[in-house]
C-alpha cells in the first residue's frame, strides 16, 4: 500500500485567535486535500509575530510532508508572512517579476501602487500558486505553500493546485446514524475497533428534533474492511435494539 | 501594568482534522476568555493519538499559562483525553466520586453504566468543571482545563469558570470601517502602527454589496491609546478622500 501523504495547516492571523473572525479555512483545507489523497494530522492558529511564524514553519515542514499557510500576504504593515517564510528558508525576499507584471495591470498612484507591490513580494526560490481571482498569486518554496487568508481567494487559489501536489491513499468515511447514546454502543463499539484496527471508529453524539442519537463514522483507506466495519456496527445497533440508518459515505 | 494572562487552546478530534466538522469552541473560548482578561495566543488542533496529546499538553503547559483542552471525553473508546491528561502529568487515572454519583443518578443497565462511568475517570489530583447541562463534569489539573467537545457543553463549562481563572489586562478592541482598498491606506497605516507600538493594528479586506472595503481594528489594553489610534486612522482615511465609519468597540 502507497504510504499516506501529511499535511499540516497554519492559520496566520491575531483576528482569529482574538475571536473577531472565525476561521472557516482549516475546514476546506481538510475537506479538499483530504478528496486528493492528502491527509491533514495538524493545524495550528498563531498570531503575526515573525518569531514565532518563523519556528512553526520550520518546526512543522520538517515534520509534514506538506505545510499549508493562510493568512498575512496582504499590502499592510501586518501582512509578515513572505518575509517570514523567507527567514525560516533563509533566503532572501525578492520581488517576483510575475506577480509585480499581474499587479501593474491595474493602474493606480506611486504611493498606493508601491504598498499593492508589496504582495509581490517571494523569497528567493519561490514558485507561483495561481489565483483564479486575478489578484496577486500566492507562491511554494520547498514543501511551504503559502495562500491567503480570505476564504474565496484561498479556495481559488487551492483549486489551482489540484493534481499538482503529490498523494497517497484516500481516506474514505463512512457514516452509521443511530438514534442510541453513545454508552449503549460503546462497549460494542470497541470490540469493533479492536478487530478492525486498519480503521479509525468514531462516535459523534448529537441532539436533533428533540432526540439525542450518535453518529457512528468509519475512517480508512480499504473498501473492503470499511465495509465490514459499517456491517459490524449496524449489527451492534441493531442487537441493541435500536434501527441503523446508513447514511453511506459521507 | 498587569502582565498578560496567556492561554493556548487545543482541539483534539480527528472530526476537525477530516474535515468532517467545523470546529466553533476556538472562537467561543478566545472571545469569552479575552473578556476575562485572559488572551489566547496559540491554539493546535491534533488527533486522537496518545503520543501527540500527551506531548502536545507538555508543551504548551510549559509555554503558557493555561491550556484548555475541547474534546474526547465521552464514553467510547475513541475518548483517550482523560488518560492522556494522566499521562502528561505521570499520575494515575482513577474514577473521581463526584462524577460518579452524578452519572449513576440516571439509572442503566450494568454494561451501559460501565460505558458511562469511563467519563468518570480524572488524573489523580484533579478538580472537577461543573456541567451546567447536567451531564459528568470536565476536570483541570495545574494549569490544564479538559472540557467537552460538543459546543454547548463545552460553553456551559466554561461558563462555570467565570471568575475563577487568573486575568491580566482585558484587550479591547476598536475597527473603523472604511470603503476603500487596502493599499490605498497602507502606508498610512503603517506610519500610525510605527507612532503607536503599544496596540496591534489590523487591516482586514472585505467585499459586501458590491463593494470593497477593508476593516481597521485595534486592539490594546489602554483606552486613551485606542482613541488616539483611531482618531489618527480616521483622518488618514479622511485625507485619502473617504468617510470613516466608526464602528467602535466590536
Amino acid at each position: 500500500m502507497p504510504q499516506a501523504v501529511t499535511a499540516c495547516v497554519l492559520i496566520i492571523g491575531n483576528e482569529i485567535l482574538s475571536g473577531r473572525t472565525q476561521d472557516v479555512n482549516l475546514n476546506h483545507l481538510a475537506t479538499t486535500l483530504g478528496e486528493w489523497g492528502v491527509q491533514v494530522k495538524h493545524a495550528r492558529v498563531i498570531p503575526d509575530d515573525v518569531d514565532t511564524i518563523v519556528d512553526t514553519v520550520n518546526e512543522t515542514r520538517a515534520q509534514f510532508d506538506y505545510v499549508f499557510t493562510t493568512g498575512g500576504i496582504g499590502p499592510t504593515h501586518d501582512d509578515i508572512t513572505a518575509q517570514c517564510i523567507a527567514k525560516a528558508f533563509d533566503v532572501p525576499l525578492i520581488q517576483h517579476p510575475d506577480i509585480e507584471a499581474r499587479i501593474r495591470q491595474r493602474p493606480a498612484p506611486d504611493d498606493i501602487m508601491a504598498s499593492r507591490l508589496l504582495m509581490a513580494r517571494v523569497p528567493t526560490g519561490a514558485s507561483l500558486i495561481d489565483n483564479p481571482t486575478g489578484g496577486p498569486q500566492g507562491f511554494y518554496i520547498g514543501n511551504v505553500y503559502v495562500m491567503a487568508g480570505i476564504p474565496m481567494i484561498m479556495q481559488g487559489m487551492l483549486s489551482s493546485l489540484k493534481g499538482a501536489l503529490r498523494s497517497g491513499p484516500v481516506v474514505r468515511s463512512r457514516s452509521i446514524r443511530a438514534y442510541m447514546g453513545e454508552s449503549q454502543i460503546a462497549q460494542a463499539l470497541g470490540e469493533i475497533q479492536d478487530k478492525f484496527p486498519e480503521v479509525d471508529v468514531g462516535s459523534y453524539p448529537f441532539f436533533r428534533e428533540s432526540r439525542y442519537g450518535t453518529n457512528l463514522v468509519i475512517r480508512g483507506t480499504d473498501p473492503a474492511t470499511i465495509e465490514a466495519t459499517a456491517q459490524a456496527i449496524m449489527a451492534a445497533v441493531t442487537a441493541a435494539g435500536e434501527t441503523p440508518e446508513d447514511l453511506g459515505e459521507e
